[in-house]
């Protein structure tokens, strides 16, 4: 004779369950953050079961009052999760039975625990994909914020690494303030695509019952319910999109985690974090690290490996439903625990970011960055574009050899020798100021235009 | 001195390029997929600079003739590739100005090569992603087609691949026909979200000419034009958003390839694959392997392997463009041509897909695939769900002591002696036609839904 | 003021650390896995710094004592963990501290956490790995047991998963046997590669103290100590190692739970896999399933994901410790646990499989399985292989037009419509037992060399 | 009928393959790379044939003169590959029948297309491992050398990229020697483990004919011969093991390449990297980029591809070959032609770095990086290590206020107020120098230690 569970299954079982296979598949932890979904569920299930003269209103009623006293004994604690129960359709069907008899018992009647988890999982990420955009309006928020802050503020902007072009602070801000935008549009496609409900396609036929599944997605707000029942049951796509969604928002965070470690350095030194958000050292007195956008980089590798576990784990599954699909609960949840923790961890970290000005200026007068603006200056006088090129370039060799830290610290004689057009006016067009403030059009980098992208973005999460 | 390409950068270099770094870094094969975007965009820029009055209308004339020529020549396989010029951008540059004198120095004139690639890929990925569109409809046509044609024809479902309950070949095609259709809509969102153009993001920072940014992108058919230049030439988001979905589409693939391996082996031998996609052996005169299947089932690792590759790649790089961006090219060009191919390929293999439904029925009677159906025709009967379930497995365990292979051929005596309330018209209930008709709600295997299904699907792909 | 933790560090900090930082960074679960290994590694320390006289031997011995007593207030659950701790070093020292006084403030004189955590998770990983030698044994050894109690029973051998040669079901279960022994000497070579020792190393620079790393490394059992400082402390090549290991194990146990599901399946109805490792249905009464065996399937794509995430997060990290090395535990403790518990359950399983000799065999009979046979027969009569190839394809053509399922069933003349050569002597080669038999030389499918190979593989387990 | 390549299957086919599908399988650009194996491969089988009886010593001479044609012809670029044969295995056969006539059609007895090509794999792998060595002793040489060339420079250690200790820049140069050491024995391992010949395995069983399978092994330089006929077929263990030993190799050379990008910096400016390894900018005539380490930096992400690749391509294949491994041929090839290629770019550039002695040591006196060396003096003064941790943090912080860079600056009585036991001699303590030289045990930073670990490692790869 078996325990409990294979009761639930089949007197079918002759032998008991191993013990260390029931540990190995035991997945509890995971089941607990859909049980409130599985009893809301339930709900809606047993409801539908009345419309349709499958069970009794009475029946029905039962069903209600014992699983709202489930939902409420889960929300206090009090819940006895059984292990030996497998999992918590059959925890929440045992203590249901347990708590109003026989009507507990036809809770189950035209549907199998694999539409049943398919439904708990989608109302479990869909939730999880609005609190996540929740976080992700907030992080674009204080980012928004320090954009306009700091919209004058000049530094250098960088490419390979290398100074490039004096930017602001804030339209690097704002850089950021746009990929998580886009993010929560690919926050809010992975929602709609799984807001379709499978409640109803029972072990993957349907059922012989005359169910109603348009009527159960209704209420439980999806957009409709599935069209095929063997694709509704082993449907698992949504795991690779949010954990896809999850590593495109995390490569973004491991992006400015990277700048902010950069930044700290007492090379750059161009910000400071608050002591909120960094940690000292065990055997180093004077160390004031910035841990938090080291531990945000570092869970960056952590979502793509949950990305590649998703997709290996569907690849190559016969239909309809497979055990194998029960891994596909520790890299959702796993996904959005570690995606809404460093968003909203990193969004504070923001908030006590202190930048320096000054430092930054310096920084962006270096390494001739203002040599694209006197190329420019070359085409305005006449030359082609690639001809201005070669001039400056030269011109910056000039510089090099005489150990001149800006341009705008050679002659204009010396300038003139490489390119004749040269005039004294040259000199305005060398300051970062003013290459900062030339970029004026639709997404450059100059205070206007900074400060007109983040009132549109600011807009876009009210 | 430096050869011809390091010319174009600048006279600062003074050491000849490394070799054996030239041909690490040169990238010339993935470059000419994105050749003629290349081209494309810059015939709309140089309309845009001169309606900016940046450039003459002569000038404008001169580099639109010449762009032509190089189009040209692209196709007709007469354009000289020189892999000393690094990528396709200095090759199309230095063929213009070969072409058409100084007007073509001018050309790059407020821009970049890092907003001009980030054009051309975009270009690029979204041919590929309306081509891959179509490919998809066509699929998913083939597979209407197989339902369509086979929507009565019964088959065991399965789940964990043992035999589940009865249901119809054309409801399993259906179960695809959805999967792709869903993945119809991933790739819809990818392009979408890609559809912005950043030319005249310039390095990063935008410029200081007078250009108009959305006049380029209407030109290009982008939906806008970027909203900050930073951002525009270091992201490479939607690398990742293709490698997902086509790691999705795999995945599908995937499982179906299984289950055609599956299906030609002499054990199930429910369907005969076309001589046009097998293979034989070299030391095995007998052998017939369903190969196309199998390497499907291998490419679906690749572009998981692709997806891994464009999320790492982006991870902790600081804005704005890298040089690491340069791989984000083959992930991208690898995932379209494989996904395409293997699309196509499975398109047309369905076309030769002989249905065997006499042993597909034969495998549907096997494995007490009705006894969910006799659980419910005793709740009918009055019993709750779960104490039925118990009743019926009794009866199956029966039956397996007897070795009867199916429940149809217990006496009623039999089975009464586990559920009392039995009667002589549950022998209809046994059968696999009546199972499959009963399942007859939204979604469900019978035949009346799957033609159903198969008409709607019919339409989304018209 | 901030708490007791940061206290550990600085008075540098005035800001307390936020709560929400400090619940992302607080590891205490993991730690707890290297609790034993951290005091074992600084009994070491202590004895180590005594030694060379930087503690008195007084303080030393009030160390070992007080480390003592920590050792057994975790292993009987007395110890009491403080999550605002944030790691099990500050723990630890804290405790000791609290026992013993100012010695305990000595103990950490000449290192750090750097070199300290680095210690303890290469003694984990050590034991681990050896752990699973062990269960990788018992693995070998179920194997070889079914390998030797079928060694002379026939079944099918597939390739392309189409029946393809005749074998022995010992040859069959011997090929994992392989497989795993490979994995033995890849556990092997990871464990030699990591037993080197960090301690000493400290920050990262070493120490100005007098230290002996090598007496630490030999009484920690380490085959040496580090011979570079910055490298012991920031190397976590060992997860990748691991984690790698970790996944070929898996790919093994998961391509075998591939074929239990296949052979469970009704149309193979190769084996039974024993109640203890299946389970049933909630809906469908009749349901057996090899459920274990799909677990195990869908838990090497998880190895996958540690092994994606492993490689990504070591990416692109400047020397030497960066907190994103805290991430190198889950992934590596993960693979550990996953892959010990799937090799312990896989072998215990393989002890309840029932073989069915009659199935098997029947099967070796379909698919023209000894047609290979006959192109030998053709070659030893004088035709070069690629022509007795063909002449054999035409027969089983005939065979198979004639609907014939074996060619024994063909008359001799049939055959010598093809083959003149053909002699009554070939229906002796047709035969399965035969072709088996036939196949007598090292690592070939014979009863006898399976025997010989059961026995060879037993003694390397021994 | 069939083209060509189907008529060496079997005339059972009729329908001629699909165009699409043909392509779509299409390995020669793969199979060039073992061309040259499968001919040394098929000359010792035919060795062997001859040895064992199987063909006359006649026919063996014919076909070692064909093979040697052919191999020739190869090398020479004569070689005609025809893509309808699909593979190196029939090209190579089929032209050598068009040479030598009917032995040619004996080459294939007692083998198969699939032991054939894992033979032919293992021989490519074995050699690229070889050349893969040399490339990593080459690149060991250029750090040794650059180790010994500037041992005794000080720069600054850092730890989460805040200033720590003073290190030499020697010790840093040798944390990467002593990686790609450990790199080396992972190249060795991969190489020992893959060294195991599968030739004479056939199909999948082994053979009716009296081979000799140790014979061909030790022709061919392996170790030995297969163990088990169905793991030599269809064992791609060896390409997980390559890619992982790939992907770490990659990881270190990541590591460094992001510091080469950091020290580049104008922040920085520790270092030059030589013009033969740095690009320009189209637009940005002053830019000169550390290109080489960004695309190696992105190159580490594709390894990563080809190791998820691998690990996901053999999950859950049955037993023995199946069409799916034709894919493992990719990862591997392409993982050996980016790691190698990466090693030896690497070891040339860094020949080409020039270091700036000057700016590094400034940087090591920022960031009070000798506060440990301060709190080691306390220490030897008496106090308890973490009672001396705090009263430096003090230090360090009245340092701070003040704005004194280092704090060497600091008064004695400033600092006595913090620690009274602090003496005159404290400033011998606090400078740069005499922390690097203190750290003289095994490992340490002192130069003395570098140059020994230097020296050490020299031997290594010798």
């Amino acid at each position: 004779m078996r325990n409990q569970k294979e009761a639930t299954w089949s007197p079918l079982f002759k032998e008991a369950v191993s013990r260390d296979f029931e540990s190995f598949h035991e997945c509890l932890d995971q089941d607990k953050r859909i049980a409130l979904h599985d009893v809301a569920g339930s709900k809606v299930h047993a409801k539908m079961l009345a419309r349709a003269g499958i069970i009794t209103s009475k029946e029905n009623a039962a069903i209600q009052t014992g699983l709202d006293q489930i939902a409420d004994e889960m929300r206090s604690g009090a819940f006895e999760w059984k292990p030996e129960l497998e999992d918590v359709h059959t925890n929440v069907e045992n203590r249901l039975t347990a708590l109003i008899g026989d009507a507990g018992k036809k809770l189950h009647t035209a549907r199998s625990r694999n539409d049943q988890v398919a439904t708990d999982i989608r109302l479990y990420a869909r939730e999880q994909l609005d609190l996540l955009k929740d976080d992700l309006k907030r992080l674009i928020g204080a980012f928004v914020d320090l954009a306009e802050n700091h919209a004058d503020a000049i530094m250098p902007g960088f490419t390979h690494l290398q100074v490039a072009q004096p930017i602001t602070f804030g339209h690097h801000m704002m850089a950021y303030a746009e990929m998580f935008r886009r993010d929560l549009d690919r926050v809010g496609a992975a929602r709609e695509r799984l807001n379709v409900s499978p409640l109803g396609a029972a072990a993957l036929a349907g059922t012989g019952y005359p169910i109603d599944p348009e009527y159960s997605a209704s209420q439980l707000g999806f957009s409709g319910s599935f069209a095929n029942s063997l694709d509704a049951v082993s449907d698992r796509d949504y795991v690779v999109d949010v954990c896809s969604a999850g590593a495109v928002i995390m490569g973004h965070l491991s992006r400015f985690s990277e700048e902010v470690i950069l930044w700290c350095t007492p090379m750059f030194d161009f910000i400071e974090v608050g002591d909120q958000f960094c940690t000292g050292s065990s055997i180093m007195p004077q160390k004031r690290n910035p841990d938090l956008a080291e531990l945000v980089r570092g869970k960056a590798a952590r979502v793509i490996g949950n990305l590649a576990f998703s997709a290996a784990l569907m690849k190559s599954q016969p239909l309809a439903f497979n055990k194998d699909q029960q891994e596909s609960k520790p890299p959702l949840t796993d996904t959005f625990e570690t995606v809404r923790a460093a968003v909203s961890v990193t969004a504070q970290m923001l908030a006590t970011i202190k930048v320096k000005h000054e430092k930054m200026l310096a920084a962006a007068n270096q390494g001739y960055s203002t040599a694209t603006d006197l190329a420019d200056y070359l085409v305005r006088a006449g030359l082609p574009f690639r001809d201005a090129h070669h001039a400056v370039a030269a011109i910056v060799g000039a510089a090099r050899d005489k150990a001149l830290p800006t341009l705008s610290q050679l002659s204009l004689a010396d300038m003139q020798a490489f390119a004749p057009s040269i005039r004294e006016d040259v000199f305005a067009v060398l300051t970062v100021e003013g290459s900062v403030a030339s970029r004026d059009h639709k997404g450059g980098t100059s205070p206007r235009r900074v400060k007109e992208a983040a009132q549109a973005a600011r807009l876009t999460i009210a």
